[in-house]
């Protein structure tokens, strides 16, 4: 059975999947793409090691994508659906105190991190690869996430949470460069988990916005 | 006259310079090839744009270096020898406290990507196209200025400058986090200078490590 060219096309927001493929069949494919890229860096990854992890030939691979941009593009793109995700429910959390929010905030931008630490790699290194079109769109996901935590940043100052001489644009950049470098260094077989992780560094960008020690809360282990 | 293939394999170590030719005019070349590389990143950068623009063929660019990664090579080595000079700097303020010399660093790392821009993009963004051999020149001179920094993080949790609880591995990565994204999002064009942007990631880091204010020195503008 044919499928239509834009059924076919993977749009990688964590439920739908192209045509006639079963979504945990495509996350199958999606995730032995993320383990080939991760081994072998994007540009040398091969359709046929893809396609050989999951039990295709390159041929079969290619009736479900088009080329291996829209492999990486599902990476991609999905691992900012998730960071969409994590926005929503911090969404709910609206009544609480800005420091409690931002620290919500990265401690679940981490257990993303924990769940798909592979993703998160390739998200930030090979995010440039992608089409002006699809990195536009990724691009358009990054200002949402940006713009959460600003909004958060910006209500902590007006309160009083953070310090009021801190800039809010170069906080929210320090607070995002910290987030994702993590995934380019941290390997949880260092013996630490995801949740220690998570904790110290909640502390480093809480402390650094000037927060009152008393709404951190717990100290470090 | 010919040059020995190994006199004309720049070193960008900021002295020396490839074979027969002026100290200034390869740093005019090597500068040039930033700019390219910048405006039209690595991969797209041809020797033909890099040449033009400092009345060269071509093919008489060709006669100082072997390939276009020899350009790479001098503005990511570069840009790493200059962080060694940082650190050099900084071992004769080793009497002060750690906050101070934490502080000290942040600052003139900053200076000098304010003098040079163009050129710390560059090293983050393609410093895995080098050869393996040129990224393990380059991975050697990181981890000195990441032994340095995380020596004073140590120093500062021993003598109580910084909170016990912090792990110094950790922050060191978070500090090196904060400060090697800054080249991909700030733009002096801003209102805001490279030695104002450097006051507020000099507090944001030292509050994140549990300095006292007092160390910290003047609240922010």
């Amino acid at each position: 059975m044919a499928v239509a060219p834009e059924a076919r096309r993977p749009i990688g927001q964590g439920g739908r999947s192209p045509g006639s493929l079963r979504p945990e069949r495509w996350n199958e494919i999606v995730d032995a793409a993320g383990d080939v890229f991760d081994e072998k860096g994007y540009a040398a990854a091969r359709i046929e090691d893809i396609a050989a992890r999951v039990g295709l030939l390159k041929g079969s691979l290619y009736y479900y994508i088009d080329s291996k941009e829209d492999l990486l593009f599902a990476i991609v793109d999905g691992n900012h659906s998730r960071g969409i995700v994590v926005v929503e429910e911090g969404a709910a959390l609206e009544s609480a105190d800005p420091p409690t929010r931002l620290g919500a905030f990265v401690e679940r931008w981490i257990g993303i991190l924990g769940a798909n630490p592979g993703y998160a790699a390739i998200a930030e290194r090979d995010l440039r690869r992608l089409s002006p079109e699809r990195q536009a769109i990724v691009m358009d996901k990054r200002a949402r996430i940006h713009r959460f935590v600003r909004d958060i940043v910006e209500d902590g100052i007006a309160d009083g949470s953070f310090d009021a001489g801190i800039d809010p644009g170069i906080v929210t950049n320090n607070v995002f460069d910290v987030l994702n470098g993590i995934s380019q260094w941290f390997h949880p077989a260092r013996p630490l988990t995801y949740e220690q992780l998570a904790e110290h560094v909640r502390c480093f960008v809480l402390r650094g916005l000037g927060a009152d020690p008393e709404t951190i809360g717990p100290a470090l282990p």
